[in-house]
């Protein structure tokens, strides 16, 4: 699979390539890896490919690329291109990429919508982007909760939706009742109401339902969708198992971009400046937090002037703190997210953590003691470094419980803003025991 | 959802309930849900629950727990317990805790099984635990590709297997054939041969690929399964949607456990000697990174001396390093992990994100030599914390390129490693270009 999507970068980057073969080797691939083979070359060449993609495959490539590669293409189209892309949109891609759209073509694209799509749009665009009902499949086998088997059976005979393994019934004003499960239907005889076979287990997911906790629901269902209802339990459509799975996808590429302050939209390619300037929000926040460090070593200058020992070994108090707060609020944020960390364990965990701290700072300031003890030739300075150790890792423990629960408390996410503030902390809490203690034993 | 576990943790932590109000209060909830709330409480508390759950309900609880509280759980139990808590194990239960067990455990367990399970088993136990072959489903609609369209349809009159909206055909040697949707059979005459409504878009999995290659296969398909099948193409079983999902889930666990050096089996509250020296090696490897750094600091012991400054300022050069470095490595991974990053591509990557780096070093060079050259009033340090930062941030955007897709050359997985050596690399380059530019200009 990757393979192809290799083949197909290396077509576009190299200019030998015909536009006919480019276009050939473009027409061979799924949408969703042109895309990504977009996504992996430069804009210029990224240009040049588009113009090669025939105008019917554009609209589904455009709405399988990452929100940053989209606005970069999109920007460069006129409004009489765009309008054409928009000829067959639906309400499911539109609201994929109305985000990467000015407002104006969004207006356009609506236009061009039947009445029933274009309702679809505007319920889905009210709610939030990590909310079920953004995202609600409206192709769902539905039937009247007064019909009997065979009449069921018959709508089976029609092609149906995706993920399909039973059919909702609702009652005259459109109110979810229950599900059938095929398997049921065709044992049952043919008069027999259909209400009678529905299944107990099946249940449904709020429309205002966060999607991890909405797929969370499914899987635990064991069923291949999901009905999606509103507060007065109206059925609105399904949530099914192939928005599940893209769920989790996007979450874990959000996730492995977050640590590092980027965006799961970011492009590979993106213009320099523009890269630039959004990684440059992270660099700034980390730099208040260093100056604010060094402010804090600072204090110490007179004593840093006396025994240089400390200033280089600095690091090495701030760094075990910072990697032990870090494994501590790492197991709180999970176990936060999880939902296991409750006003009632709070104590306990809190107690265990500090164990934790309390031992593996003796642990490692017996063994940095004893390295700086054998590399400085001093045994005061082995022991202000241990103690140091001891004092941060300790803190670091303390930390890395409570800065996680307490943003949570706060309805912040600690995921995002958790570890940035806890080795500021660590940084900060190492620099001043270590400086400080050096200060009032070396001196 | 989530309050009823809460609820849950509350009445095993607190002291004054009754082993009736316990046991009620687990019936009430399903097993992962109990696995869950266990996990959430001090082991002493855990042992008193698992007392009152039933007999019946532990294997599926055990089942549902992590690997850590799992084996700390069956530590506590004795060889007559374990026995009788396996009468009822199938294949699928017993891979999923087999890691946890010792072998003497796992016979006990085989010993039980009837043929057809230990035999599932005993297939799925050569493949790794990140591979789909040990997790194949092996409930599935199967019939031979002679029958008819009829016969097929009395096969659905059973009760079929969850995420099942096919029948998959075998030849006579049980080699995969194709599928057949339910819509098609429903559709046709009682007397077409059924291969002859064969699904051309249906494909099958490999059973030595990875999960979350299979994962990814089976939502591009957008069927609930896909069946798995080994070299020679004969049906192993299936991979269906609710594995895709905790393949995911698992991931994005996984992943955000990583970040600190720890596993995603880890318990909230394993024993404080045991926490300790698992989160050890993390620290250890950290220790060595530091004292590297502190060695190169070393070096410049006496300009230190002279300019305590520097040490002061030390913090800053280094972490920007290390900010800009991991945000173009987090990308080189992502697009590593997609398949985005191939030979043709890497010249043009590395040659924007040396922009990006430049463009973003004199940047902030800027920033941090004027808030430098007010703090110190001394032009010159302006100056030199100026260019380290240039030379730094320019390193560390060659070395985030670089070092992942060297590591994944060497087929390593550059997502765990390489941010310790990014790390390493950037904070002793800063440091060196800091204190050997402050050397040269300033003494």
């Amino acid at each position: 699979m990757h393979n192809q999507v290799a083949d197909l970068i290396e077509t576009l980057i190299t200019e030998e390539h015909s536009p006919e073969s480019i276009s050939k080797a473009i027409s061979e691939l799924t949408p969703d890896d042109v895309a990504l083979a977009l996504e992996s070359i430069p804009l210029a060449q990224r240009r040049q490919a588009w113009a090669n993609i025939k105008q019917a495959n554009r609209l589904d490539i455009l709405v399988e690329m990452r929100g940053e590669s989209r606005q970069l293409l999109l920007r460069e189209l006129d409004d009489a291109e765009i309008e054409s892309l928009f000829t067959d949109v639906d309400a499911e891609d539109l609201l994929e990429i109305t985000d990467s759209l000015p407002d104006r073509l969004v207006d356009i694209a609506l236009k061009q919508m039947d009445t029933k799509q274009r309702e679809y749009y505007q319920q889905g665009i009210v709610y939030d982007e990590d909310v079920v009902g953004r995202w609600i499949d409206h192709e769902l086998l539905i039937a009247s909760q007064s019909i009997r088997t065979s009449e069921a059976l018959r709508l089976l005979k029609k092609k149906t939706p995706d993920y399909t393994d039973m059919v909702y019934l609702v009652n005259r004003t459109g109110r979810w009742v229950g599900c059938v499960k095929f398997d049921r239907l065709f044992k049952a005889q043919g008069h027999e109401p259909i209400s009678s076979l529905i299944d107990e287990e099946c249940s449904f997911i709020r429309d205002d339902t966060e999607l991890t906790k909405a797929a969370e629901q499914l899987e635990r269902s064991a069923l291949a969708a999901l009905p999606v209802v509103d507060e007065n339990h109206i059925l609105l459509g399904r949530f099914h198992a192939g928005l599940a799975m893209e769920t989790w996808r996007l979450e874990h590429e959000a996730q492995q971009m977050s640590t590092a302050g980027l965006n799961e939209e970011s492009d590979l390619f993106a213009p320099v400046r523009r890269s630039a300037s959004t990684r440059g929000i992270w660099l700034g926040i980390n730099l208040l937090t260093a100056f604010m460090a060094s402010a804090f070593i600072g204090i110490f200058e007179a004593t840093l002037q006396q025994v240089v020992a400390l200033a280089v070994l600095m690091p090495v108090v701030a760094s075990m703190g910072g990697i032990a707060g870090s494994q501590t609020l790492t197991l709180i944020v999970r176990g936060l997210a999880l939902g296991q960390i409750t006003r009632s364990n709070l104590k306990s965990l809190l107690s265990k953590e500090l164990k934790v701290g309390g031992l593996n700072g003796i642990l490692w300031a017996i063994v940095i003691g004893v390295v700086t003890l054998w590399w400085f030739e001093s045994p005061m300075l082995g022991v202000v470094i241990g103690l140091a150790i001891i004092v941060n890792i300790f803190m670091a423990a303390l930390s890395g419980v409570l800065i996680p629960v307490l943003l949570d408390k706060l309805r912040i996410d600690p995921a995002l803003s958790g570890s940035v503030i806890l080795t500021t902390v660590t940084d900060i809490a190492g620099f001043v025991a270590f400086l400080g203690l050096g200060t009032l034993l070396l001196l």
